[in-house]
């Protein structure tokens, strides 16, 4: 069922053609650059019952967890930000979490699917590149970690914050971003930290835990600066650390696409 | 047990000493202009059967209802807002909601206070107004009402937006209120509207349904301009409207003052 899309062609789609070739399988591959402009977002399903205290740990760890949408009980169909989608269906693949482990992966979650799960919507920070690349910020997205940052927990959540990292040219790139990313807040928002990434536990810059891509070349010029930003894969560390009967999330780098554009959901 | 302060004592106390005296039942009145540069915060309390809704109502009403803490069931402490304060009896004075109506109101509740409750404290503009007056911007606080605007429902929450609004002396500071409450999203944001008061449903300016004071004298210039923006006496209309079984509120205008600045909610 795969297809074969250019870069070209992904870029341009809008978010409704390229939900539709990720429901009918025809798409099941990373999809950070595609539909130019509009907001993508991380997704995680929980249980009603642990729906309160997962809202709260979004309430709590904004950064990593900016939510712009949650459904009613059952509800596959987010009502503000993309009322004809299914999120059983729409996203490019997806991780089914038990008890705390990776127990699948798989590109439809239909029969998982249950009437007491609630789906929350976070913002990706996928979103503001698009906003920094209008700005001129010249920059490579790196990949994602888990950091050495612990969210705020709330009820049963508790685990480590995923950051991600981009490294830009040089210092006044890095201002740019830190002003562009502020004021996109529902997508993360301003960075976690600027510079050194053993302060913030990461080893090894250029292996990340979450790559967005298959390879990226280390900077060379002591102008690069690394930027590190709260990502919305931090739900799945969390579902993991805290042993979560049940949760069904986007694979990371495989996000769900609205039909809001990122500047949509920009404060100012 | 009421005491007599100045305006310059109570703008000069610190939060723990505003709270004590309020605690002590030494102060009952609106406390709009206590505690320079602190922010204060709007009180809602309801049954953790309401939390995940009354959360989601928040979150989906980020203007009205910015959170800025969320208590765990049964503990009347805000860890992160003022540690050491007791919501029970640290505000002047508190509202009892019973299936949609007034009950009570009193200035201490520790005889409604349940094992099951869950409290949120919602970001107040009147911190904003330090960093207006710290900016010169020129303007007066009127009052609240309820809005033609309807909140976006969750759950069991429905009702009219409150809003606030501020009367500014010219366009200049009109565009200056605009920029430094953008940057305070955790009191309120921006405004939701600026201009003619019919337009967001507001028949007499003058004399709100909640006044910041006794009286205030109508504008007379026509370069004033009144600006309104969203108010943490909503969840209070919220209530009424929605039946609620059970909700604990402060009282309009006497709101619990946190030990954090008001700039510290900034975030730009």
């Amino acid at each position: 069922m795969e297809r074969k899309f250019s870069n070209e062609e992904l870029e341009a789609m809008d978010p409704e053609d390229f939900r539709s070739i990720a429901r009918r399988g025809e798409w099941t591959g990373f999809d950070l650059n595609v539909c130019r402009g509009y907001a993508q977002a991380n997704l995680a399903i929980v249980p009603k019952d642990y729906a309160f205290e997962f809202l709260l740990f979004c309430q709590r760890n904004p950064s990593p967890c900016p939510v712009i949408d949650v459904t009613d009980p059952g509800d596959p169909h987010p009502k503000l930000m993309a009322p004809d989608a299914d999120l059983r269906t729409d996203l490019p693949r997806y991780r089914i979490y038990q008890n705390g482990e990776l127990i699948d992966e798989l590109t439809d979650v239909t029969k998982y699917w249950r009437d007491d799960l609630v789906a929350f919507l976070i913002g990706c920070s996928a979103s503001f590149d698009w906003s920094l690349r209008a700005a001129n910020v010249q920059f490579r997205l790196i990949g994602a970690y888990a950091s050495n940052i612990q969210c705020v927990p709330a009820g049963r959540f508790h685990g480590p914050m995923v950051i991600s990292c981009r490294v830009v040219k040089n210092g006044h790139d890095a201002v740019r971003a830190v002003q562009i990313s502020s004021r996109l807040l529902k997508v993360h928002g301003p960075p976690v930290h600027i510079g050194d990434p053993a302060i913030v536990g990461i080893k090894d810059l250029y292996h990340p835990e979450f790559p967005a891509s298959s390879y990226v070349a280390p900077h060379r010029e002591p102008s690069e600066i690394p930027i590190f930003w709260g990502c919305g894969v931090t739900p799945q560390k969390v579902a993991l650390e805290s042993k979560l009967p049940f949760m069904i999330t986007h694979s990371p780098s495989h996000m769900f696409v609205t039909d809001r554009l990122g500047e949509e959901l920009a404060f100012i």
